[in-house]
């Protein structure tokens, strides 16, 4: 009973995640996404769209990376993406955070888990990429449909987000070409800058 | 492509359930729960807990059900579970709701997932069991760290708890055992009415 108890604090642990917000706003109701939703939305693309990453992927594992790769917020935050001062020591905090919150579970478990977190991180395999490629194009798509209100809030430029994911898109060429499609559009309807040069 | 617009459409579509809220309430800022955090909870309650179920199951299939299981309240709504009324005509109202968000999905796709959520919903298999298991138990366990607010503002009787969870528990025998502690507990600390019979 020891085992399943210390797995339910870091259930209950972990609910706080629906309480770290985002600076992407999510569609009809047009508030701040949280973690939570987040990670259950890249878990149903995960199971939509893994047919088109070009190689054979364990969709179980992906699932697993999508599924806790904000667990360590709880404690560390979010970070947004294009605040390159915030970013300084993100993955210090972060790995704080994960020793912190994996350390509840039984100590096998929470290794495994803690592991699976630094996999996602260091886009370590395959499964990994794929799952960095959902967690960076899905707020592309939620900021695109909440008419670039996230981008044109922080002045983001077009560049920034395609240098963001372009590597990652050219393993899953049908959503890279729709991404080009999608920031396109977006820099037509002013809801990202177009850099000068 | 015209595979990939559909997949993206329908996971467009979906964006929709985090602004369906449930009756039960977070942890930390107390307010009601959405669908989509609802979702990703199960999915983390599943890949933890799976070891305790009394058979060997599949939890890439257990992950697939509790994450698809809401996703026809796009439509429909949510039900809650203690209102009798409201529950009349619950199951044609959400295969009405199925047909229509799934329908959305390239054809095998989309008959594919409509039939995983008739397999969580007719507890079809063992991976439906468990997947409905954690259904039941996730709200006990945050209305209960909640101090029993959704089930007194509803006047909820302890014996609606249990005879709602009972025969699912029996294949999770050590969850079931937490269950009724927390029921004990919940009762002496006023959070769940007593009958008195």
């Amino acid at each position: 009973m020891d085992r399943i108890r210390k797995q339910l604090d870091f259930l209950i642990e972990i609910d706080k995640i629906k309480s770290i917000f985002r600076q992407t706003y999510i569609t009809g109701e047009i508030r701040h996404e949280n973690d939570a939703e987040h990670s259950w939305h890249l878990a149903l693309m995960a199971l939509i769209l893994s047919e088109h990453f070009e190689e054979d992927i364990d969709v179980l594992k992906v699932l697993k990376l999508v599924l806790i790769h904000d667990i360590i917020e709880v404690y560390a935050g979010d970070t947004y993406s294009y605040d390159e001062k915030a970013n300084v020591g993100k993955f210090e905090r972060e790995l704080e955070s994960a020793n912190k919150i994996y350390g509840i579970l039984p100590r096998e478990q929470g290794d495994e888990y803690k592991d699976l977190w630094l996999e996602f991180e260091e886009r370590r395999t395959p499964e990994a990429v794929f799952a960095n490629t959902l967690d960076k194009i899905q707020p592309v798509i939620l900021n695109y449909l909440t008419e670039g209100k996230a981008w044109i809030e922080h002045g983001i430029y077009s560049d920034q987000v395609i240098n963001r994911n372009k590597d990652l898109l050219k393993f899953t060429p049908k959503l890279e070409k729709l991404f080009y499609e999608i920031i396109s559009s977006a820099e037509e309807k002013g809801y990202l800058k177009r850099r000068d040069n």
